[in-house]
């Protein structure tokens, strides 16, 4: 099978995180629930990726790192803890239903108010808009990196910049770009980053988080048990328990460690010019067969992520096609944003989305061009 | 290392248990979003774990177990997603902190009315208590199945009862005997039956669900991308994504399913007998010691879980040194049960406890009770 679905998931991870999770598997304890050598492991284990992840993005302290079981949870913790009644809050058409879900939540049930900033055809933004939508009541900006249908890059150093010259917060959905794309939280303004281990880090499912810069207090989604301050009647306010009641996965975490350190070995630029290859060359081809629409703009810097059609084909169709006949797998229909596909015009046919990743090769990608060749013939 | 904190998790797993992980590493895509191999084995795979789970503890339809990242997940989800404003809601003074911090947030958020069944000073309480308690505006009994701090056992269908003859809902919280005591839902009068998969499950860390009756409708608590009905503006209504955003850990689900058929191969009644073994050799032996005290009720069936205290020492200096000298892992301080140490008046002592599971041995307690021994001497 050649695995064209990395912004789902991506199937292929390093052997050292599949190790390590194995190795983890066999004398790892509970974490902070104990002093003896299984306990211990499992908090070294968890402070050890707390301080590579703070490092991979610039986050200025390891204990501002708290893990979640993916980005959804990451962002549902972020979006819950940090917007009151009256608060005002900016996002964009290009959100995943993991950002709006949340938002249109409190909007109804917490009474929020919500702008969104329009994309057109191509997926792009004004980010004169930011600006222009900002109210005394607004209270954030939450945003995208890269759009997960389209593959657009969002400038969020820019974003940052506009959120913080009106003292407002940012916080970005990193779920396309954590681990091929380089971010400094610092420097760019962000205040708080969510992230996922199984995409773009390479490491297992069941393992994200979110990185919140000093200062920021994000009130708690779950509560129960931390293994310390047992006579507390609510949740610690220290970080990072406050955001991580109950047994951590150490398990999945001891693979997101190894997923950093083969970031780290492998660089995230050059990851990223690996795939901006493939990417590229993927692009560059599918779009002059007759009856291909590309999505998106491939004008500057961008995701690994071509999303297509084929004439008036469903998407399912197309995608069961190129899995059943080629052996390629894609992902079909809507992308969970629903945004998204409106500004693109494809609500109804949804688009067939090629997604690529540090372990795909060019000859994967030509055999996909070839296929997209022949399906449109 | 002899390892004797299962309460907090086991941290021996079935060697299939491990391998079923590693495999599910290498090939195992994202669930439900996509047609291609990768996603049809995670959603294969997911639904599979439903069937074993429900099975397992008498949940008539597999749809409506959801699976979270642990039990504390679990438990708040039932707890949010069942209280409202006005609501009575009955608990034990046995409860972990992931069942009190919830209702504790709801009593003061949400309005939410709470009364707290008492434990005597062996952790025993009255069932008439139940009854007693019940107002106008009660709307469930929330319990644990085994207390996590002595091990002491609830007659969870007798509460079952006592709730449905008054039309109350009855949350059971099974994190210290799923897997080791055998559970019905529909026999029991169960609700809602809230799992973790990393303790008496044998299964990876990062793993739990809830069980949910068929009627029984809990509001989401993440909200986010499920794969399917995008264009909703809401978390879809429909049982499991209701309960289930973002991308499922289908590498942990994995190990989660084959340690399931562990159980069933080695069946949860045999599992049962051999930790009360243990258990009863242990407690036989060390109350027997001078300057032993043995906390909770021996009297009948009860929970693989032995809480201790030697003279006045300090439970933790207990704890350190059966690690350093001995080898033994056990577990000191408060246990997230802090209504419990109340009742068993170890507030600031704390107890140590040790903790069986299927893969310990004779000569392993007879260890540990030559190390309490010598200890207290």
């Amino acid at each position: 099978m050649i695995y064209l679905d990395n912004a789902a998931t991506t199937i292929h991870k390093p052997e050292t995180v599949i190790e390590a999770v194995t190795e983890a598997m066999r004398h790892v304890g509970n974490s902070a629930r104990g002093t003896h050598a299984g306990s211990l492991d499992a908090a070294r284990i968890i402070f050890e990726t707390r301080m590579k992840i703070a490092s991979l993005f610039g986050c200025p302290d390891p204990t501002r790192v708290a893990f979640t079981c993916n980005i959804t949870e990451s962002l549902n913790i972020a979006i819950n803890g940090l917007f009151s009644e009256g608060d005002h809050v900016i996002t964009t058409m290009l959100e995943h239903n993991s950002v709006l879900r949340p938002l249109y939540r409190l909007e109804k049930e917490r009474g929020i108010e919500l702008s969104i900033v329009p994309a057109d055809e191509n997926g792009c933004i004004c980010y004169d808009d930011f600006e222009k939508m900002i109210r005394p009541n607004t209270r954030a900006i939450v945003t995208t990196h890269i759009s997960n249908l389209t593959g657009n890059m969002l400038d969020i150093a820019r974003i940052g910049k506009i959120a913080h010259a009106h003292d407002l917060l940012y916080i970005v959905d990193a779920a396309q770009s954590a681990g091929n794309i380089p971010i400094d939280m610092a420097a760019m303004d962000i205040d708080v980053l969510c992230f996922t281990g199984h995409k773009g880090l390479y490491g297992p499912q069941g393992t994200g988080g979110l990185c919140v810069m000093p200062g920021v207090q994000i009130r708690p989604f779950k509560v129960g048990g931390t293994g310390v301050q047992t006579y507390l009647k609510k949740q610690p306010e220290d970080m990072p328990v406050r955001l991580e009641a109950g047994t951590m996965n150490a398990h999945g975490l001891a693979g997101l460690s190894a997923a950093v350190d083969f970031i780290n070995e492998t660089g995230v630029e050059e990851i990223h010019r690996h795939e901006m290859e493939l990417m590229q060359l993927f692009y560059r081809e599918v779009k002059e067969i007759d009856g291909v629409t590309v999505y998106g703009d491939f004008s500057g810097d961008r995701g690994a992520i071509v999303s297509i059609n084929i004439r008036d084909y469903d998407s399912s169709e197309v995608s069961d096609c190129l899995m059943q006949d080629y052996e390629i797998a894609t992902r079909p229909g809507a992308h969970c944003a629903p945004l998204m596909h409106e500004a693109l015009g494809t609500t109804d046919q949804g688009a067939v989305r090629f997604s690529f990743s540090w372990f795909n090769t060019k000859d994967e990608v030509l055999d996909a061009i070839k296929a997209v060749r022949e399906l449109s013939e």
